[in-house]
C-alpha cells in the first residue's frame, strides 16, 4: 500500500475473491516494480487515500467465476497491464488499454499485482496463458509481457522500425532497454541508445544498440547529429516521458521520421508547429502500450529462448522487501525490482 | 509581386532565363492563387522586400539547359510546389519537400508561379510531363497535381485513411475539399465534413461527403461526436492550419485514431500530453506535401476522367486579373482562383 511520497508499507488486506461470474482470482507469482510506480513515490501526500500498487504480475488461477470459459484451476496466466474483454471494437482495433469495458489494476475497487493475490476482472479477455510450471526460469522473461517489454514493443511497432529504419532510443531505463531489444528484433540496423548509466546502457549494447550516447540536452543531440551525418534517425523511441525527453527527439529525428513516446508524459503542451514537427514531415506517435496485443505474437520466441528480455531485472525481493525495492528503484541502484511473494 | 498587406502588382521583371545547366524555361499556361498566399496577403509590411509569388504552375518548355535529359522544348509540363532534384535520399524516401539540393519558388533567385515564366531549377527531377495539348480541358486538373489535390492526398496517405477508415476533413477551403477526395478515392466509407460555407460543402458532398457539420469549437466536437456514437473517427484531415482546428482534431479522433495536418500550422506549441494525444495512442502527422512523390500515381487518373479535382477552381483571371483574384479569395467570393497568363 502505497501511502504518501516515499511511504510504502505491506498490510494484511482481505483475500481477494470472485464479485462477478467473470471474474478469476489468480495467486501472484511474480510481479514487479514499474518506474511508473516511482510518480506516485514522488507526489503522493498524506491526504490521498492509502492505495495497493503493482500493474504487472503472473500467477496461477486460483478460482474463476461462473461465466469464465477459458481458464481453469492451476493454469498458470500472464495478466497485461490494463484489464479488458478483449472483444470490443476497440480491442479489436488492438487497443485493449481502451477498451469499453476494461480498466487499470489498483483502481475502483480492483487489487494491485503487488500482493499475494489478485482479483481479475473479465478473466477470459484478460489473462494469457503460459504453458510453464511455477518453477520455470522463463518467468522472469515472462513477466515482462505484462508490460515493461511489451511497452518497448508498442514503441518500435507504432514508430514502424523496420530493417530500413535507423533508431534512436532516449532513455536507459528499464523500457528504453526494451525498446533497444524490440528494434533489433524488428530487425533496425543502427540503435542509438542515449543513456547515462553505464551498467544500464552495457546491458543496451547486449540487447541490440549499436552506439551509446550519455550527453543530454543540445549536447546529446549535436552527438547523434553527429553520428548521423547530420541527419538523424527515422525513428527515435522516447522512453522517459519529460519534456527535454521530447525536445531531443524533435533534435534527433529525421526528415519524415517517427518520434513515438512510451514514457507517460509529464507535460502536456510542446512544439508540434512548423519548426518542430510539421515542416520536415515529422509523426509524432505512441501512449499506453495495448500489451494484450501483443503477448500471443512474443509469448512463442520467449518460450524458446530467442529473446530474453527478463535480463532488465537486476533485484528481486519478497513481500516484505518491497519497500526497500521502491527505495532501490528511486535511488538508481536497481534498474528493474522483480518481486517474489 | 507582392509589396505588402493587400498590395499585389503586376510588374515587367527580366525574362526568365537558363542561369545553370540542369535549368529549364517553362511558359506558364496555368497558375493560381492558394490559400497559404493569404498569409503574407495579411502579414506582410512595406518594410518587406517586394516577392514574387505563386508555387503551383503547369506550362510548356521553352528551353532546356545543357545537362536536361529528360525534356525538350514543346513539352507540356506540371511543376509541383517545390523543386527537387528526385535522387537524393531524402527524395528517395518520398520527401522531396526537404530534397537536399531542391527548394521552393519566389525565393532566392528563382522567380514564382504566377507569371508569364519561370526559371526551373533541376528540370529533370522537378518537372513531370503531361501527354496533353496547351487547350486541353483538363489543364486545370492537371494543375491541381502542383500542390492543391496531392495537398489532400498527402494528408490522407500521412493518415492511412483505407476502406476501414471513418474520416473527418476539418476544413471547407480548396484543399479540404481535396482531402475529401483524396479520402473517397482512398475508400473511406465515411467522410464528415466540417465547414461552414453551403457552395463550398456543397461540392465537397459532390467529392465523396457523407455527412457536413457546420458548427465550430465546442459544438462542432460534439456534433461530430454524436454522429459517431461519442467515438469520434478514425481519422482527422486538419486543413486550417490554425490552433481552433487542432483543438477540433483532437477533440473528434477516435481511441488510436491519426491526426493528419496540411494547414500550415500557425502556432508551434499545442497539447500532447496524457490528456490530448498520449492517453488515448492518436498519431499526430503531416506535413508539406512532397507532391512530386504523388504525379505520376495520380496523373493517369486525372486523364482518364477518374477524378476530377480541378472543379476547385471557381474563377478564372488573366494577369492582370490576379489582385482582383487575392481579394476574391480573401473576401471567400472565390474558394480558387486560377490563373491564365
Amino acid at each position: 500500500m502505497m501511502y504518501g511520497a516515499g511511504d510504502v508499507r505491506i498490510e494484511n488486506v482481505p483475500d481477494a475473491a470472485l464479485q462477478r461470474p467473470t471474474d478469476a482470482v489468480v495467486r501472484v507469482l511474480r510481479a514487479c516494480i514499474c518506474g511508473s510506480d516511482l510518480h506516485p513515490y514522488h507526489d503522493r501526500t498524506a491526504a490521498d487515500e492509502p492505495t495497493p500498487m503493482g500493474h504487472e504480475f503472473l500467477g496461477v488461477v486460483e478460482e474463476v467465476g461462473s461465466e469464465v470459459a477459458t481458464l481453469r484451476r492451476g493454469d498458470l496466466v500472464i495478466a497485461p497491464f490494463a484489464w479488458s474483454d478483449n472483444t470490443c471494437d476497440f480491442c479489436r482495433e488492438g487497443f485493449q488499454t481502451s477498451c469499453r469495458h476494461g480498466g487499470f489494476w489498483a483502481r475502483n475497487g480492483v487489487g494491485g499485482g503487488q500482493a499475494e493475490a489478485v482479483r481479475v476482472p473479465l478473466a477470459d479477455g484478460t489473462l494469457v496463458k503460459a504453458p510453464v510450471g511455477e518453477d520455470s526460469s522463463l518467468l522472469p522473461s515472462l513477466l515482462t509481457l505484462s508490460d515493461v517489454f511489451l511497452t518497448g514493443h508498442h514503441c518500435a511497432v507504432q514508430a514502424r522500425v523496420d530493417p530500413t529504419t535507423t533508431v534512436t532510443v532516449i532513455g536507459d531505463g528499464a523500457v528504453g532497454l526494451s525498446a533497444v531489444l524490440a528494434a533489433k528484433r524488428l530487425g533496425a540496423p543502427r540503435i542509438i541508445l542515449m543513456g547515462r548509466h553505464t551498467s544500464r546502457t552495457d546491458l543496451g549494447r547486449e540487447f541490440g544498440a549499436t552506439e551509446v550516447v550519455a550527453e543530454r540536452g543540445e549536447e546529446g543531440i549535436a552527438t547523434v547529429l553527429e553520428l548521423t551525418g547530420g541527419d538523424g534517425t527515422h525513428t527515435v523511441l522516447e522512453a522517459v516521458g519529460h519534456r527535454p525527453a521530447y525536445d531531443m527527439a524533435v533534435g534527433v529525428v529525421r526528415v519524415g521520421g517517427v518520434i513515438s513516446r512510451v514514457g507517460v508524459p509529464q507535460y502536456e503542451e510542446a512544439p508540434v508547429g512548423f519548426g518542430s514537427l510539421f515542416g520536415r514531415n515529422i509523426t509524432l506517435t505512441g501512449g499506453p502500450a495495448p500489451v494484450r496485443a501483443y503477448i500471443e505474437e512474443l509469448l512463442p520466441e520467449v518460450l524458446d529462448g530467442r529473446i530474453d528480455p527478463g535480463r532488465v531485472f537486476d533485484r528481486t525481493v519478497d513481500l516484505d522487501g518491497v519497500p526497500d525495492g521502491y527505495r532501490a528503484m528511486d535511488n538508481r541502484e536497481a534498474l528493474k525490482v522483480l518481486v517474489r511473494p
